[in-house]
């Protein structure tokens, strides 16, 4: 089955036999993970396009698919004649997906799901919605049914701990400060459901999930045990004598429903429902033994605030990433003045020439968006060999990438001219500029929070009514993956920030058809210092690669963004010069020269 | 009894008498106005010291203070010598009233208290501290005991109802918008208790607040009746019969809880806990018919966003407030420049001369803050005749004044230079008015909070570790109190701000002992316009009156903030001119050049 439409086809032919009416594939694995392994990857192989937050929802005559405004453009165009409608989430007039399966549910009609990748969350809205409308709801293994032939494995790669050189603490020294919080959240026990949370926790990595260096697993802690649940046979003797070490033991992965059945202890186990899914809280129902308490994961924030050791290896790693980022621009003006045709698509591979040189390099920590003209408008944009754009000589080439090195993760954006540029161009550039300098030169009294600093990012678009769809930063994992939490630069996010944590700074303009510019460095939270009003913090940048200044137009930056802009160049010079042969720090001082 | 030591020994032997231990004075009246009555002030009787949001106790050996961080310094000074530490709130290493009480409150001791003027959520808390410690908390009249003779009656101004013409909306439809808000909560009945509800509610004023044109008064409302509890025999027989045609009957302000003891129908009643008292709350809860609701008043939101009546009103007397202004600093010059002595007490003087005058003047608003010099770091400054400084020619006269008119009430700061600045002084001076600014040409997404907005005050500030121990700024009553809720520009408020709603903008510099800086107008939200990323809202300012740029370190402030500044200027001028003179409208046009 090679198309969109013999899949629905082959779908639907099973929701008739199994007497279902309408059948919903959210993006999501057994973990809610944001990027799942192909396996689970339903909704993508049903509806033919790759994202992530969506729902995929098919019914014997129609199909929709929910995107966020980062994919609008992109699913407008990958859905076009497949049947399936796509619907923008948050535009006006656009129905809500509860709105529209309340129009199809009507008494006695059967939605139907696959527990194991259902948030529960979403289960749990979804019964609500069906008990109201008379309509069940129904776990029904029809992706597993109709999805054999062309599906990929569940993965099962090399999995390895983490050096304590580069983690800064060990599995054992985690384990307690997880059960510490455990006891003071009076729970005897945690089902650690997230996958950044286990990698955390065990300094587990594996090469599971694409761009991500994480292992597909579960890990039950309680007082006195912890069981790993992953596929055991991919982890070498020593890795396993290294888990023993630490008091972890293992266990098959799709044994973990069957664990926590069987369970013979009375015990308050903590869940977090953001990573949870169906079929693993109906185990956790299902043992009368277990108190289940739901509650925040308390390892993010553990995870979120790095450790020294982190920190260090993480601004060590940016370096490098920096190094790698230089090369690769020398060698993209190069070819470019030389009149060389280059595509989207060659952007990945001259990247990952100088990334994967760098002795620690693992893996790129998300897909490259290299994206020219028009098509940077679409926010996470992927070029497709064959169906990529060519790099003309006007307007801006996004290269949006990163890696991930033993000692840490990367991303960064960085928008070039690649030709003549119109002033409009340059006073969007220049905006988006401000906005990423205000931001990253903010100083705040200890408390304040991610909604309220997100308010200084997008003031010189908004007093333009200006916007992006999307928040300004996320934070990024210690080699893992590219987006974490709590902490966020979005309106509204009531999460505080601390010292330790990292963030990106990415603030963007996104015209559709027409332009799109992002500037991207991940920042840390430091202390700024003390005085009698009370503590005060600041951020600092780790990343290190010159911005195109050639783009700005410099009389709309203010005498503070032009100080932070030339401090920042200067920073890089000193940092990267080391790095770099004569022939590129001299680049590199044209690039960083102060304006 | 004269002095404080007096007073506290005649409490403390009424204390011994009653059993009582400690005995604990809010600052609060019935309705936990911000500013009480004198009958109320008992905080203030036995301290010797005025000011809000402050609780006084007193042992048997040991009496102490709370203040804000608006009151440090001005608490300092009165309290010491009395025998009463001044406690300063959220400063690290002062005890907080409860870890105070609890030292003091050992098993079987009691804290006494009158319910009357204690506000039902801090009863609570003091409950929950005596049960933890095996003390018992008693309502006992001490207050009522001890303060009879040189005690302020109980205030009976006249009072009427604001004309429809500045009111917009009348007390019958009021009413009805009213019991639309109770039906949609499942609420059949309501106590309004906070004193701006009422007089928003019934568009009843009085003068029984200074400064507040409000009537001591509580309202009933439910489906079918409405009962205003007041000293009736100071309204007029026209406004009875204006409130009779209103629905409205009228009973006793003392029978206002035997009202809710003796109450015969079954009710659902509403009671917005931040403005009950404890006496209030046992009647309520003595009634077995009523079922009681606690919730926020759902009057704050109506009143907070004003109709285009009260907007058309509130801008003019914003004008003529101006023209009063304008008046005063022109005098101040004068005789300022003619080397002529004067003293704080004498601004009031001078600023009431031409605010009065005014057509429609009812009240200054509050209590003129004139302070000079290092006066002016506290933030409630009241200057008292005697004890007032000299306005000497150096550094700054900050001037915090207002005033109600029958159309509009006002609340304005400006900081005048009265002599040679040094280059520390302007730059502090630059650094508020940036704040000013920032905030005044904000741009936002609809939705965006109070807590966000803060943000973009604070930066010029917080960039240098400097803050101000306050909000950014407040509501401001139409006709009414110059403080009023739900919005607030201040860190964390979770508000968002609606087309309507009207906030003071006042960012400062305290430091104490040396200087005292605010700029301060009133901006009301308004639309900005709509694009493809949804609304947009700004501020738009409603006071006009120059603000001093000799004190601006020009080369500080941003394009932007400039051409606001200019803006802004501009519009002064033409607001003001048709109501000034020509040598005022010349010497306006001074004040008001572009810079």
């Amino acid at each position: 089955m090679k198309t969109v439409p013999e899949r629905l086809a082959a779908l639907r032919a099973a929701m008739v036999q199994a007497g279902c009416d309408a059948y919903i594939m959210p993006s999501s694995d057994p973990h809610s993970s944001e990027y799942a392994p192909g396996h689970y990857t339903a909704w993508e192989y049903f509806s033919g396009f790759s994202c992530e937050n969506a729902n995929l929802v098919v019914t014997a005559d129609d199909a929709a698919m929910w995107v966020d405004g980062r994919f609008f453009g992109a699913a407008d165009t990958a859905l076009a004649g497949t049947g399936i409608a796509s619907m923008h989430m948050g535009v006006k007039g656009v129905p809500t997906l509860t709105e529209w399966l309340g129009e199809k549910l009507s008494a006695g009609k059967v939605l139907g799901y696959t527990a194991e990748t259902m948030p529960v969350m979403q289960c749990r809205k979804l019964n609500d919605l069906c008990q109201k409308q008379g309509a069940k709801l129904a776990d029904l293994p029809l992706v597993d049914q109709v999805w054999v032939e062309d599906r990929p494995a569940l993965p099962s790669t090399p999995a390895w701990l983490l050096d304590l050189s580069y983690a800064g603490k060990s599995p054992a020294d985690k384990l307690a400060l997880l059960r510490g919080k455990l006891a003071a959240q009076n729970c005897t026990a945690m089902l650690v459901t997230k996958l950044d949370s286990l990698a955390w926790l065990l300094n587990l990595r594996a090469s599971d999930v694409e761009s991500t260096p994480y292992a597909l697993a579960f890990c039950y802690v309680d007082m006195d045990t912890a069981v790993l649940f992953t596929n055991t046979n991919r982890i070498s003797a020593e890795t396993l004598q290294q888990l023993a070490d630490a008091g972890v033991k293992t266990g098959e992965y799709m044994g973990m429903a069957a664990y926590l059945t069987a369970g013979t202890a009375q015990q308050t186990v903590l869940v977090d429902p953001a990573s949870l899914n169906a079929a693993l809280d109906n185990a956790l129902r299902s043992n009368s033994l277990y108190t289940v308490v739901e509650g925040a994961d308390p390892i993010a924030m553990l995870k979120a605030v790095k450790n020294e050791t982190e920190l260090a290896c993480t601004r060590s790693a940016h370096l490098v990433d920096g190094a790698a980022m230089v090369r690769f621009q020398m060698e993209l003006e190069q070819r470019l003045s030389k009149g060389e045709t280059l595509r989207e698509t060659d952007i990945d591979t001259i990247l990952h020439k100088y990334r994967s040189s760098a002795q620690k390099f693992i893996t790129e920590s998300f897909s490259t968006i290299a994206a020219w003209g028009p098509n940077a408008a679409m926010m996470h944009y992927a070029p497709k060999v064959g169906a990529d754009a060519e790099i003309q000589p006007k307007g801006y080439l996004l290269v949006d990438s990163g890696a991930t090195y033993y000692d840490g993760t990367t991303d960064i954006t960085r928008t070039y001219a690649v030709g003549p540029l119109t002033e409009e161009e340059k006073l969007a550039y220049t905006r988006v500029l401000r906005c990423h300098i205000d931001v990253a030169m903010a100083v705040w009294r200890e408390g304040a929070t991610g909604g309220e600093l997100d308010m200084l990012a997008r003031q010189p678009l908004w007093r333009h009514m200006l916007d992006y769809r999307c928040g300004t930063g996320h934070g990024v994992s210690h080699v893992g993956a590219v987006h974490e939490g709590p902490q966020s630069l979005r309106p509204h996010s009531n999460v505080a920030f601390v010292p330790g944590m990292v963030i990106t700074d990415e603030p963007g303009i996104y015209e559709e058809g027409h332009i799109g510019i992002r500037i991207e460095n991940e920042l840390v939270c430091v202390e700024a210092g003390e005085s009698e009003y009370g503590k005060y913090l600041r951020f600092e940048p780790i990343t290190f690669v010159p911005i195109d200044v050639s783009c700005v137009l410099l009389d709309e930056l203010t005498r503070e963004e032009k100080q932070w802009l030339n401090h920042y160049h200067a920073q890089v010079l000193e940092k990267l010069s080391p790095l770099l042969n004569e022939t590129e720090v001299e680049w590199l001082r044209t690039k960083c020269a102060a304006i």
